[in-house]
């Protein structure tokens, strides 16, 4: 069984370059995963879980069907894969990636409420984790080169972006603090503690304002407004962050290409075959 | 007629440049373009509308003829342009260009009111459509140059704005669903169902923050508090993505020039002196 | 008096560099605009006015006195500006110049207010307009490099900062003919209008998002998120336009001094007196 | 005993790069640190302080007496930092640094309430200062390098960001006067005063948008769509100076490290073929 256990992997993988039943099949399952989300975000609506709720659940198990014959395939092919070669170890390995442990996760819920075990963890709640497997789009067409520089970046300033959010941290603490102390002495306040005045810290720095908490006094005011200052502050850094990630991201392609070319033979004269120098 | 024909044609396409009568005649249809938007917006106001309705009645029948004859004109010209020079197949490829759609579009539900159909579709309605006509400003004068650069950069950076927007969609659905489990068992909950808890999702994400809704739990708020900081994110990415891009215009530009600067005289091949074919 | 008049132009220009005597001038010159600001604002307040009126009101005479031989003394010295040297139509146009009719027009309302002329106009509001003598600050001392570095880098950009500012009304029209549409029909709503709506749309176009007018049916609600998400790209858009105006700017500059380092004399070897290969 | 004072501060100060006790020490006052600001946090809600009062209190104790311990070991060790090798003058130069005003602020608080004191000031405000010692992390590991980037970076824009400061500040003065004369009119209305007004003003530009003020009139509307246009500009401001910056210390640092893999040999005369001064 090599043979169908090698193509089963191809087809799953899409591991040969322009090979359409790869795509075809990985389209098929995206579709069939938004799909689900949408019945699943649909199903939460009383109207229609009153008026299609059998059907809904009829594409649930069906869904969950095909899921599941997904994550058993790619589990026995996975060993064609160089990384996941040797026959336990490997497909153990495989199970523990991050998107292997997310198809299982999107398929787990339904089991374990089929068993009865549902009082343990609300099925619903762990169904939200099948959004994850919409990362898997990401494998498809042209779009994925986008997202690769996204990740890429990202992941270049990671540490940068790592401070950022640290000194969010650090101003959410100091933010919430001050305006606990300035305005936990006004009657029926909101500001009842430190952990409290952190909802209202959270929705100023990010400029949000729902205007559910806000502060009466002078002091407090006052303090609402450098918080609110400092929020445009905090806009700026990832975005300078990110913004010169990817022009380094833009530069660094270019040189390669430049190295690339430079690294061809040299050009030669089409009418006296000598070697022309580089420009 | 065809010198008529062609005149006709080069001055409502501008086609000669720094033919003054083109710029002339645009620029009023442009102004009664705005015009006529201004007196669609003010015509929604009760109190213009009881006062001046009969006038602005006039203005929009004044409008529609001159809308109407500047259509015709254009169908009945255009084959002066390379483009649609065949009689019939030009003509009917013009019409279905998008800026003669959007010119149709906007005397089209004049006459199907007039003809009493406006049962069928709302002529109002239909009417916003004319807004679009105001593209056509880019046509005038010096703006023209900065709209451009605008269309360049959003059109090569398209794959990752796209991109944006699919982690846009995909961030809603995430915290819509989670924020719905969070608080939907609070009494008189606005989160009662995922498709009603987006509307709080991108309203917090996109950082406007009505206030309408908003959660009440401790692990609502929390979530909340993701997701304002996730909104702080999100405006980076485009930012940063944009920034980029009009660095590249720039830089690219510059290389432009550069190249033309240089490239004057054709290169020689240094050792029989004869022209080398352009790479 | 030339030498009397040129010594005034000096210190009130400050047109000799390293002279003290005109930092210090122009820097209590802006200590009491500053003050006379503030002044006019806590003025507003009506306990700190029933308390501080008389004070307020001698410390507003004062001003006025200063500002107005100020404005006396730069017009009579303006002439020793090699660009107002003419001794009429010179000082006609240095009064038609901004910044001096800014200068007028913070103590003209006095005397108008004085001749009891104020039924005219409102005084207080005409006041507003010495907030801009502020601007004198960027004259002062080391901040005034980054705020030229400011308005040469939006200069730069000014058609693409107008063009960003004309997709703006253009978005804002839209999105408040959109909503009236979705909404008009809404008991008690707010969108009455169009112009109404514009209200909603740039509250939410800006991410500010007060909650006083919020979309309540579901193609409202699409809408304002549609919106909302757009609001994000109307950031992303003049912060990029700056960003790689900065960055342009920042290149210009080196390359003018790499260019002026170019320009200099050749360096010379300091042993055997020899001229070096420039690097 | 200076073979232990060295140690000490070998220890403290992380002065020995590698030297595995000098990061396992300070990383566990990092972590008493951090638990101290939270349990000073969750103290502040009335429940926790009711149930673990004593708890709380017990480890207050504990972290006071620790902080007091290193504070005046640091005092003792910090001879042998080149810096503060005078034993009297240095070591009061060192307990006049920012970070040894922070650790002295973060215990004092506690002897002042102790010794009953407490009536002069609110011992729970000093203790915000604490906060500040959250500063140390940046001493420890890997997320020393991006702090540092981000801190390099808005030292190298300090002009600029103070002028967009100014800036910030002269458009809340002229919106909060402005508003205030649009809608002073208005019964029961918010904008009593201009300083009043100014809540409004930095909670519009600033994008947050809490909705607790709000302008009614036309005019003030017309002010206010202003503003929050104003604030989507203001965001653009401090981004596009740091996202350049940002970019700046990228190629500064590039250029560094071509400059050192350059400059390995030094640079020889090409005619006497003797060393040259370094430039």
């Amino acid at each position: 069984m090599p043979g169908l256990r090698r193509r089963t992997y191809e087809v799953l993988d899409m591991a040969v370059p322009g090979d359409r039943s790869g795509v075809l099949v990985n389209g098929l399952l995206m579709a069939l995963i938004v799909l689900n989300v949408a019945a699943f975000i649909a199903g939460t609506v009383r109207s229609v879980e009153a008026r299609f709720g059998a059907e809904l659940w009829a594409f649930e198990v069906l869904s969950v069907a095909v899921f599941s014959a997904e994550y058993l395939l790619r589990l026995w092919s996975c060993v064609e894969d160089p990384r996941y070669s040797r026959p336990v170890l490997g497909r153990l390995r495989w199970a523990g990636s991050f998107m292997a442990l997310v198809d299982l996760a999107s398929v787990l819920p339904f089991y374990i409420s089929f068993l009865g075990l549902e009082g343990r963890l609300d099925a619903r709640v762990v169904r939200v984790v099948r959004l994850l497997r919409i990362f898997r789009i990401a494998k498809l067409g042209r779009y994925s080169t986008a997202l690769q520089t996204l990740a890429r970046v990202a992941r270049a300033k990671r540490a940068e972006l790592v401070a950022t959010i640290s000194l969010i941290v650090l101003l959410l603490v100091i933010a919430s603090s001050a305006i606990y102390f300035a305005e936990k002495d006004v009657p029926q306040t909101q500001f009842t503690s430190i952990p409290a005045s952190m909802w209202w810290a959270i929705v100023t720095l990010a400029t949000v304002g729902y205007g559910d908490v806000v502060p009466m006094t002078v002091a407090g005011r006052i303090i609402g407004g450098f918080v609110a200052i400092l929020g445009i502050g905090l806009f700026a850094l990832p975005t300078g962050i990110l913004g010169s990630g990817f022009m380094e991201d833009i530069q660094r392609r270019r040189a390669e290409e430049a190295e690339r070319a430079k690294a061809a033979p040299p050009a030669v004269c089409p009418h006296c075959g000598k070697e022309l120098p580089k420009t």
